[in-house]
Order: structure tokens, then sequence, then C-alpha cells
């Protein structure tokens, strides 16, 4: 039986994405942050770990990110990736009309990807950032006397708790990636991904020249994101995912000359690709 | 006399790059959010606008990318960048050890700079999130009786309360560049920068593609981000700064290629360089 990591507390959209890949016969246990489960991984108290990467509205996770740049010696590896659906609902006690609702609590993204329904629907009720949509549901719990707060969540929080869920509508398409990430050599797919990281030379055309590679080699990158070295201001570092398995040829080749223009260079896994 | 709009409230950093970059003599005044101060501009109630778009250590402020991304329409272009060093102190109420603090507030990007050394010497004390470092300063001066919170902000906020202000030392270079944003034609400095946003085309090799030009005319990226397009998952659009003017013949040139690779292309501004 393996034992799952994944960022808490239960019933969040990364426990669900961990329940996807996973099933009911793991053991799974939770973590407040994304270093923590990172910890459990490398010190082998959890033999996989799943950890939020990218949201198609709000864009990159910056702590798992940063988690990478910062350990640059794990032995921690990308194992493979869950796509989830997100569909928020406002959770609030039965009976409760939205007018009656004065604040609304949740995950500064959950927040964000509302925002507009939240401006049509409840322009005058105060927003309170909360650390999980778990976390929200509590305060709206709290509360059982005045009954004027309001969670956004998953249905599921609400039916936990006997709470009302009244859904809010997807404007746009609004789906998590979450990694799973592991120590030891990841399962090979049909077809594969692979996720690297490299700090460019300083010199004009770096990123161009860093690309040329991929391009001759015929890869597909599938996604670029820099991030603050953190070393010194305006110096960046780029993960970028690309089509294909780090031990086919044409990505051996692609990778030996990207290396020769970057400062420093990684991967942090090959995996399979998933699409939902 | 101008009117400048910033990101409010009154003392915070963003107020402070206002004030370095438009003096005394301006008149001010300040809004929520990022979006309040682009519609403050485009409605003519400011002659500029000061918003935060980057930090040396937790990276682009991706409100103020979205903006762009959003309104596709607005006639708002950058006029300028402002650079300002970032010191965080711990402010509390005077006489209070560190061993008393039960609670520190502030905006999550502050509680992110300083988490290393909130960890060290507050590591059973809880993190709150604020709107900005000031609302933290007022969630301090709240609590007269326990003086068991404190909040993470500039000096200056401190002075203004009569708290004391115990310096945060920075382990790493901190730094938050501003864009001033305004209507009409921005000035031209000596040497200048432009901004650009886009969309590439669906096929291989775009990215590499897209960057030809830049390298054919030999102009320096000092800055690539990526963002999500918001229309559909996965998929993405560059923000790209480079040194150089828009009325530059060279420049002129590697735009249209650039722009001949492109599904959506827009200058953001050609404004002067500056290095703090």
């Amino acid at each position: 039986m393996s034992t799952i990591a994944y960022l808490g507390p239960e019933k969040t959209n990364t426990h669900l994405a961990a329940l996807k890949r996973f099933g009911q016969r793991s053991r799974y246990i939770h973590a407040p942050t994304v270093d923590d489960i990172f910890n459990l991984v490398e010190r082998r108290r959890a033999d996989y770990g799943v950890v939020p990467i990218e949201n198609s509205l709000e864009g990159a996770v910056t702590h798992t990110l940063d988690r990478f740049i910062d350990f640059q010696d794990t032995p921690v590896e990308i194992h493979g990736e869950i796509e989830q659906p997100i569909r928020h609902c406002l959770i609030a006690h039965r009976g409760v009309g939205l007018t009656r609702i004065a604040a609304v609590y949740s995950h500064p993204q959950a927040l964000a990807q509302c925002h507009r329904w939240l401006n049509e629907h409840l322009p005058r009720a105060e927003r309170r950032e909360t650390n999980s949509t778990a976390d929200a549901v509590l305060d709206v719990l709290s509360d059982r006397t005045t009954k004027r707060r309001a969670a956004i969540g998953r249905r599921e929080l609400a039916l936990e708790h006997r709470l009302q869920a009244i859904p809010i509508p997807e404007e746009r398409e609004n789906k998590t990636r979450f990694l799973v990430i592991g120590l030891g050599e990841p399962r090979r797919g049909q077809r594969n991904k692979t996720s690297i990281l490299f700090a460019l030379k300083d010199k004009p055309g770096a990123l161009h020249d860093a690309l040329v590679p991929f391009k001759k080699n015929r890869i597909n990158l599938t996604k670029i994101e820099s991030r603050p070295s953190k070393r010194k201001a305006w110096e960046y570092l780029f993960f970028i995912d690309l089509e294909g398995h780090v031990s086919e040829p044409r990505v051996k080749r692609a990778l030996r000359g990207l290396e020769a223009c970057t400062a420093r260079f990684s991967v942090l896994g090959s995996y399979p690709l998933t699409r939902s």
C-alpha cells in the first residue's frame, strides 16, 4: 500500500486530485505547505506527494516552482501530472439567501476566479482570504448565530457539513494541474513529457539560442515559465515542459544543446503525458 | 499640477515609489485595486497611475499583467518604471519583546519575503494575511490591550503610529519594480525600453520563431513572462520587455517580424529605461 502526501486539509482540490490518481486503497496524509509535502517524500515518510502546479485562469503556483529552485539537490522527481476541473460553489447555511451574506471566505485563487460573479451577486459582501477552501467552510460553520458568512469551495465540502451549495457558473475553462512527485525512476508512458529548469548565460540572444536545439530536433514545447533567481534582482530562471522522454535520442540531443547555453540546468522528470 | 493615482493605502511601497517619481508638488489619490488605478487613468480622473509589476524575490504581480490582457483596447500606455528597494521591519507596540508576539500580520508578499526570518525568530506566531502592509499596522493598533500582534511593513509606518520597528535583515536583493501608466505619448529617454504583449500561433517551434527577429536585429530582451490566456486551458500569452524605442528602425523591423508569427500583438509602451 502506497502512502500519498497531499497539500491539505481534506476535501480540497488537491485531495480530490490525489484520490483520482491513487484511489481509495492508498493511505493518505496531508500537510499544510508545499514544502512539507516535498519534505515528507524526501524523508521517505510518503511514497508520493501531490502538489498544485498551475491553474488555467490564475497561472503558476509559484511556491511549487520555487521549491525546485531553492532545493537544487533534491532527489525528488516529477512522476506524473493530474488535471482536475474546478467547480466552485457558494457555500452558506441552509435557508440563507444571498442578500443576507455579509462576508465571503475562501482561498485567494478561488476568490480571484469568482470575482466577476461576486461583483455581480454579492457586490457589498466583504472578501476574506483563508489558507484553503476547507478552512473557509470552517469559518462559515463557526458563525452559527448570525449565519451571514459564506465560503467558496467544492460541493463536497458543503455536503459533508450539511450546508447549502449554490453553483457558481464558470465563464471560462477552469482547471488545475497537479504534479505527482516521488523518489526513484518515474514510470514511462506511451507518450511522455519532460520538465526542465535552467538559467541562461548573461548574453544577448541567450533565450533564442536556448530554444534553437528544440526547433532543430522538432521538439514541441508545451510551456515556458520564468521565475526570479532570487540571487540578483531581475535575473531569471526558466521552467520548460516539452513533449518527449529524456531517453529518446532527439530529446537527448536537444538537452545536450540546451545545456551548453546554460549556467544551471536540471531535468525535473520525464513522465506520462495526461490529457483529460 | 499632475494628479497621481496609486495602489493605496498611504505609506505603502507603491505610495513611496510614486512620491519618488512625482515629488511633493503633485496631487495624490489612492485606490484599493490595480483595476481601480487603470480606471482612474482611463477616465482622466488621474494623469498618471502607479502600480507594482514585479518583485525581485516573489516575481510578477499578476493582477497588473492580467489587466493588460483583459482590457485589450485600453488607451493606457506604460510611461515609465520606478525601482524601489524594499526594507521590511517587524512593527509592534513599544516595549513588547519578540517572545510576546502571538500573530504576525502583513501582505502575503511581505510574509513570503520574510518567512525564513519569521521561522527562526517567531516560529510559533500565527501568520495572518492582510490587503496591504498599512492594513497590517491597523491590526496591530487595534490590539491595545494584549499587545501580542505584530506587522511587517516599512519603518515609516511604525514612526507614524509611534510603534517600535525592528529591522528584518534582507538575505537577498529585494526590490519592487512599479509601472507608471498614462494616456498620450510617453516621454522618450536617452535609453529606452519597450514592453509588448503577444499570443503565438499554435504550431511547433512558435516561440523560437517569435524570438528570431530580435536575435537578427540584435535586440536584447530583458524579460519574458507567460500568463494563461484564460480563453482555453494551457494556452498562454507572453509579455516581453526589450531594450530600445519603438521608433528605432531596428526595433520596428523586429516587431514587424514578430507580429507575423502572432495571433495577437500589442505594444504596451516605449519609455525611459531606469537603473537605480
